[in-house]
């Protein structure tokens, strides 16, 4: 037991799947959020999510699965939100602001809340008056289904709050899970949005054919392009080739496992953006997060050439051969 | 023909031949040495090296291909040396000292020559005499197999003299090649002998079975580490982040064509050195720079603990599974 905190897990898709995995593996008990009342029956049944991860196993006596919400949010003390960007808002609009009083709430969400277009932590302030202090957010690099299989990877908890970042780090470490702390809140929560989109980016270039040598050229300008954006919105002396910003970059735009990248692979085949989507059935946080990022940046008026290749891919229809052509030539 | 300068490439192996190719694809005429004389004579005959890149066809016309290094330094004015750096000195010595004065020598070699223990720009000057100033280093990322399938790469042309850097960068411009220039001799030459030793690692860790999420740490570490030893060797306004390092570095890693990182993932596989060795029939140029980056630390004790990982697993034959769970703990 790493603390004596109630800990809430909200998602019930394969990151959440994946941390309730280690929170389970780490803490005695908790409570666990998801939407689906079948998922919920299912795995007190089953002992495991039928839609992600099946082969994760739960013993299900030490958790509190439920569909209510609101009821996880009032017996827990550190909540992990892990739900797609698209959904945190409809998920917690009903929970009365009072509820979220005194707790703290870490974000591993890794998308732009569309309904304010902005970070996590912003919609946690705004929308539940949660103080700036007891926000955090677990970064990557770390893939669901990586941890599924207990293969050994690496969590950065960021807070501006020491103390929570390592209580955060704590209640995750465990025999497969190493934990770091940070205190870059916004640069990671930014990074961890960025990295989608350049995801795309990688998958766009290898489903038009280019090779490892031009991969490696594109994600050595990405991780540029990501300091550049993150100094400009939120200077701070922060390394970006640390795990939570390089590694993340790297395993969500190197791994089979990365449906971003698998998304911008589609889109350099030929599919449009759309039929990329249903074919997949599953959400690229990156298709969001482009054009969050996009306009976003109409106020920063960051140099991007590579967000701003995917944006008029995606959104402006413009052909992949073009655009990464173009792009082509301002990199190296 | 982007000069008048006179070309002459020096090696047989698959980058030279690489080389040879972008050479001949910008320019009119250039001198090929290559050790084999039937490999020459196969060329002359057949238009494509019997050994390596077996795909590229060669406008024999055009190209005076010899297994005589004399005649090519002779008839050069700007060298590009291509050799493995363990044959380097062999290739080499035999060449009167008066030959290379006045020419221009871009090193292509990515490995310390055995026989000084230091970088080929050192070796080119205290053993040539060629002044520094002469002296530059071709890096990648850029695989010879991409550029056998013409796939869009980009070439660094590093030297202290900005001219001479532009040139080479001029002479190696094509439709699928791309170049700039950096004035980082020294680092570069370094990054691109420590990047080898990373991607040993890398395919190590591969062949022990650790996954992606630990694949994107122990890289996130590496392009550090590789910045803390550069930066203690030779202080210089560098950003490791851009191609000639990080891109190097990924590409060498990640890549399939990579040899060091295949002769990595044999050591994970259990095959002592000698046997992943014979077994791949090729030279892993990061078998030598590991022990060379090992004895250089002696003196600069820079703490390198996954350089130092690679050096126990190969020359101490300690079991990579106890390296890089040792490792593993210094990560994230």
């Amino acid at each position: 037991m790493a603390s004596d905190k109630r800990i809430g897990v909200i998602g019930g898709g394969s990151w959440a799947t994946a941390l309730a995995k280690i929170v389970s593996d780490r803490n005695d008990t908790f409570s666990w959020w998801m939407r689906n009342p079948e998922s919920v029956e299912h795995i007190k049944k089953y002992y495991h999510n039928p839609k992600y991860l099946r082969a994760v196993e739960f013993d299900v006596d030490r958790i509190n699965i439920t569909s209510n919400v609101q009821e996880v949010v009032e017996n827990s003390d550190v909540l992990i939100v892990a739900v797609p960007s698209a959904f945190v808002h409809a998920s917690l609009k009903d929970v009365p602001k009072e509820l979220f009083e005194g707790k703290i709430i870490f974000s591993a969400i890794k998308g732009i809340i569309p309904e304010i277009q902005s970070i996590p932590a912003r919609y946690f302030f705004k929308t539940f008056g949660v103080p700036y202090d007891n926000i955090g957010i677990i970064c990557g690099p770390c893939h669901a289904e990586e941890v599924a299989m207990e293969r050994l990877s690496y969590l950065t908890c960021a807070s501006m709050n020491e103390e929570n970042a390592k209580l955060m780090a704590e209640m995750l470490s465990t025999r497969y899970v190493k934990t770091s702390t940070s205190d870059d809140l916004f640069g990671a929560e930014i990074a961890a949005i960025l990295k989608n989109i350049y995801a795309i980016a990688a998958g766009v270039c290898g489903g038009l054919g280019y090779g490892d040598n031009f991969q490696a050229v594109l994600l050595s300008a990405a991780i540029i392009e990501m300091e550049r954006f993150l100094d400009k919105l939120n200077p701070f002396h922060r390394d970006v080739k640390e795990p939570a910003y390089l590694g993340d970059l790297l395993v969500t735009s190197y791994s089979k496992f990365s449906r971003n990248r698998t998304f911008g692979y589609m889109l350099g085949k030929g599919y449009s953006a759309k039929a990329a989507q249903l074919e997949m059935d599953m959400i690229a946080e990156g298709y969001y997060a482009t054009k969050s990022v996009y306009e976003m940046n109409h106020k920063f008026d960051v140099d991007m050439p590579i967000a701003d290749a995917v944006y008029n891919i995606i959104y402006e229809r413009i052909s992949p051969v073009i655009e990464i052509r173009i792009l082509a030539d301002t990199l190296g």
